[in-house]
């Protein structure tokens, strides 16, 4: 894609009400647009990277059998009311609206009861299941703070997957499954390496919920991470757990701070129970379906990359979400000869499947150079006349200092 | 996909306080679930449906240079009250709500406002000039009665589109693009024969706006028709029309009801003088953006598609919209000679690059021809055991009543 036909502009300054460096960042490069304090919209760079985030989830939700759904945004008082979780008193990020004849509604901040009722319409016997859907959509929550940036918006897409199980044996099965996943998606995210399956309170039906947390200084929660056992425990259960290690016992952990990327959860018959959806088992015996549930917020994820990759110059995206491979700088497009070439490697790339930026932009090489640090861009490429005279390219990482200069016939090679 | 891996059930009653029959079809196949009047989630299949529906707008968006981007539900005063719109009053179909704070915020019904806000971050010089982002979003509209279904619902997602202009002439071009793609996309969804382009009220900057009315017993509108240019007017401004069509000026127009399944108007310089969109022209002179907004509901679409192609039996889609092309339905699935000839069947289609949706479930074959005949499907093939001895298969239009009997090795074809 050309440049030039993309609308945004990068900015040198973030708007001064911004204090995260994953909006300032993602606002300065054109990625997300501030519409309030966290409200962000993302504008076509932004809407690309998080698509793509949006695919590696669901390719990794798609093979452990999810199937894709989309639920609403407004709710009403009776599905919610069963469980408690209408009040405000116990749930305090509720937006709250209304129809026009009064009746109030809530904007979902998470989907247990409208996907526990739901599924009364479809599951009847133990042959129903085990049986697990998700979705992309819209939450609301009405946080009292935002000052993270898209890391805790209070409009945000979250990717919520639930499973409903025959008991906990089957359900264990499949939280495995889940758990395996996440760890495939946060590897495939970029930040795998930093990521640490983090014991955190269960509830009624499990000792522990597992929280993904990534080591972080942008991190709003502390966890204690044992090395040995290459996990970690939330702060907030240390004290539960003697202070050791809930897996060898040991008590060498030190502390982190780390940003919550995804976390899921034995609900078991909490919902189930509360909002009636019972099956038939073997026996022809009515029993309360066994359920989970298993969050991540792309966006969340998508700003921590942007907080952990980040240099002074700008954001340096991991290829898998990319919003392009290659940014492609032509210098001196003005000449026939130099928009020429960079066309021809422009259909190059693209003919093997690599996406290109292409820099056809009238502005000076150090200006050019600056918005390709700040896009973050994993490889920069570089024509210029001097260089086809030499018939050669210049390239760079963005995760290195030094470009090199290559044959031409040696480009897809170095970006293979 | 095995149709056992889909968690919906069809059933034979829908819901007793729905009464469009779109939504009852709908609910009855499994696509939607009613979540509350005018409220609707999207099941597996409804999703892909919608989902092919979007894509097929989205293509077409792209090529008349449409940047897509994403903007945000949540909305506040300050960015309403320039145009007049946050007032109650002027817009009936707000819902609101508020922050923690006590701040007032609105939900989008539309996205004009925030829309050139944003691109006062973006819009400089008339070199920026023509642009147009577009994006697939959730709107919300407190309307007072919901019983259309999909095709008027309270949380909908939207293609709106908005064009942004140096001046007049410069936006005509667009519009007239716009225009086309509309047209593509009607005739791309199967609804084009009895979608009008329809002339209705324009605005401060031009003598019409342009709304694309299908013909259906279950439109909300009413629509005069001339034949003879193919072309429809809005019973809303006959009367300053004097009755007679706006191309040929002819009186021998009929009416219809008809459902508007997109419109395209001319904003001009509403909004960009209201929230002081300005650019510097090719003399150095400040002047307002000239704009455009483009709106198309892919539910109501989808809820017209519903409504004007489904028979007594069920729904019947078109194939560019359809979820699967193929209802692969094995008869005597138990039988291993059966169910090995059906995957065969399957292989053979998916390497093809068909999509199928393979009826594997244990149940009499009527009940699988009606759940057939209810998801609607284009095809329907049946292997059985003694199609197979004849080595031969059943195929039947969704379209014609009579199935035909054809060689195995004919399939394909008949099917291309």
């Amino acid at each position: 894609m050309k440049q030039s036909q993309i609308f945004t502009k990068t900015r040198k300054e973030a708007p001064k009400d911004e204090v995260s460096k994953n909006a300032q960042l993602l606002i300065r490069a054109g990625f997300i647009n501030k519409e309030m304090a966290g409200v962000y919209a993302y504008l076509p760079l932004g809407l690309r990277t998080i698509k793509k985030i949006e695919n590696i989830i669901r390719e990794e939700m798609n093979a452990i059998g999810g199937q894709e759904l989309v639920m609403t945004a407004l709710q009403e008082k009776a599905t919610w009311e069963p469980s408690g979780r209408w009040s405000d008193e116990v749930v305090d990020s509720w937006f709250k609206t209304e129809l026009k004849n009064g009746t109030k509604l809530g904007l979902g901040f998470t989907h247990e009861e409208p996907m526990t009722l739901m599924m009364r319409n479809h599951i009847r016997s133990f042959r129903d299941m085990p049986v697990s859907v998700y979705q992309f959509q819209t939450k609301f929550r009405n946080e009292a703070r935002a000052k993270s940036g898209i890391m805790r918006a209070r409009e945000f897409v979250m990717k919520d997957l639930y499973s409903f199980c025959r008991d906990l044996a089957e359900h264990e099965v499949f939280y495995e499954k889940a758990k395996q996943a996440y760890v495939n998606i946060f590897n495939r995210l970029g930040i795998g390496e930093k990521t640490y399956i983090t014991y955190a309170s269960g509830g009624s039906f499990s000792k522990y919920s597992h929280e993904f947390q990534t080591i972080s200084p942008a991190g709003e929660d502390l966890i204690h991470i044992c090395d040995k056992c290459h996990i970690a425990v939330n702060k907030e259960i240390m004290a539960d757990l003697n202070q050791s290690c809930p897996v060898c016992g040991g008590k060498d952990l030190h502390e982190e701070k780390a940003i919550e990327v995804g976390n899921i959860f034995t609900l078991g018959e909490k919902f189930s129970s509360a909002l009636e959806l019972t099956f038939l088992n073997e026996k022809g015996e009515k029993k309360n379906v066994f359920m989970g549930s298993y969050g991540i917020g792309p966006a969340r994820s998508m700003g921590t990359i942007v907080e952990n990759l980040s240099d002074d110059k700008g954001i340096v995206w991991p290829e898998s979400v990319a919003p392009f491979k290659v940014h492609l700088i032509e210098i001196g497009g003005d000449k026939d000869v130099v928009r020429q070439k960079t066309e021809e490697v422009y259909n190059m790339l693209s003919k093997a499947g690599i996406e290109v930026l292409w820099d056809d932009r009238d502005l000076r090489p150090g200006e050019k150079f600056a918005d390709a640090d700040l896009i973050g861009l994993p490889f920069r490429v570089v024509v210029s006349e001097k260089m086809i005279t030499a018939k050669t390219l210049e390239i760079k990482s963005r995760r290195v200092e030094n470009s090199e200069i290559i044959k031409e016939e040696e480009l897809l090679s170095k970006l293979a």
